[in-house]
């Protein structure tokens, strides 16, 4: 499938070069992980599902007028991308409270926040990718205080756009984590993944999780609820013309 | 030597009503505790040194107009206090790194920081007192913006001073911890106590522990330290007119 050299393997998809330069082709592998990955497990299909519910969103990203680093899907399992310098940052949107934020501050899930609260988790295995401050990214010199601030309004401007998307489709946008990068001429690009493996999302009616929170505490049958995102957002996004390939 | 009813037992000191309305009496206990209580250990002494030393820089402080909740010293062990109702953050500021910071960050210690960094954690024990993003704090309706503003001018106003203060004795703070509390006019007041059990405190030449880590990593003797502390603090003080009691 892959045209060139294997750059980078992670936990949830292999980064290729192409023969096109400063272009690269993601796969999405079927490898699911939580917990940092403690917990692990091959699950048919997801792949194909995240490939697909990912090149969705990103092109319906951009008819919102929000860039990323998303070029076409090119077969089921993958799709070509700009190549960028990864901000190792994962910077996480919250609507409501759930997940690690829940248990952080004592307080029940599904209780609504707002305006929604932006955090910057340090994008490092080793130390289990710990929640830290501006003054932190400051420190490390992770980011440059304008790019924080780019990287923050970006995350605002897409959880405005993927909370009216999902809400069209019966679901509620929880929470969700993006990563950026910096292109060849400094400009910060929204890139990685967009899926219900980096999202929380929950059927708006019964609070159904249709997401990774079914694999990470053993909800059932994880395609399943992928399966049910993509169909509701092919659907969604046929009617109003978003272009799909 | 109480006069009143015990308000409050926590893990350093003992809060006491007085006659006044609206002071406590504050008596330091000799308990040294670390993370979070798992580690504990009867210290004699050490109650009566951290009531001096916290005594000596509340004054310090005043002088160069910082106000903070101190009233007097009223005993070898305990000093008055204006009642507060203490807002839980514990609001530190770093000039070095050190201690959690070093191993959230994956940081050597002993990096200065430039400028300083302020950080506040949840005071609450339970949740094992977590760092929060200042969005957090609005979140849990801890402070206000305008009062985490505030702690935050006064905590690097506190530092300035400390700093200061601390290399006129051959000694480099590292990093401290404040609390405040809301008087009953609805202002913000520095409170808690200002000691090497809420400071990280160097020697400068031979970058000796002289605070709490020397319980904590079990480095020698604890009220060795302190006294150290209290003894170069007291004669700084004196030669400058810092009124002691
Ligand atoms: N456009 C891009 N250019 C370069 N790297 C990217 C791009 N998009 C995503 N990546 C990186 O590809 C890697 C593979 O993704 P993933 O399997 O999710 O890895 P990880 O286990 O590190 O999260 C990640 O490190 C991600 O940051
Ligand atoms: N001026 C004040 N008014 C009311 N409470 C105070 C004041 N200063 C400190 N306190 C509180 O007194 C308690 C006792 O101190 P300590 O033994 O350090 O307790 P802890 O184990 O909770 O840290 C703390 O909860 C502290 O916040
Ligand atoms: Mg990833
Ligand atoms: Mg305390």
């Amino acid at each position: 499938m892959a045209e060139g050299q294997l750059l980078y393997e992670g936990k949830a998809k292999r980064i290729y070069e192409t023969t096109t330069s400063g272009v690269l082709l993601v796969e999405y592998k079927d490898e699911a992980t939580a917990f940092n990955g403690k917990k692990k497990e091959t699950i048919a299909g997801k792949g194909v599902l995240n490939n697909d519910i990912s090149a969705m969103i990103f092109q319906a990203l951009s008819l919102a007028g929000v860039e990323s680093h998303f070029v076409e899907k090119v077969s089921e399992r993958s799709q070509k991308v700009k190549h960028v310098e990864i901000v190792p940052l994962e910077v996480v949107v919250r609507n409501v409270t759930a997940g690690s934020l829940a248990k952080r501050l004592g307080l029940n899930e599904g209780e609504p926040i707002e305006p929604a609260i932006v955090e910057f988790y340090y994008k490092d295995d080793e130390l289990d990718d710990p929640l830290i401050t501006e003054e932190h990214v400051r420190l490390l010199r992770i980011a440059r205080p304008d790019e924080l601030k780019t990287m923050k309004e970006a995350a605002l401007k897409v959880n405005e756009e993927l909370t009216s998307l999902f809400a069209d489709c019966g679901i509620r946008l929880i929470d969700f984590k993006l990563e950026f990068g910096r292109t060849a001429d400094g400009s910060i690009l929204l890139a990685d993944e967009v899926s219900p493996d980096t999202c929380r999302l929950w059927d708006k009616d019964t609070n159904e999780r249709l997401d990774k929170d079914v694999f990470r505490r053993d909800l059932g049958a994880l395609t399943t609820a992928y399966e049910e995102i993509a169909t509701r957002l092919r659907q969604k996004l046929t009617a109003s013309g978003g272009e799909l390939s």
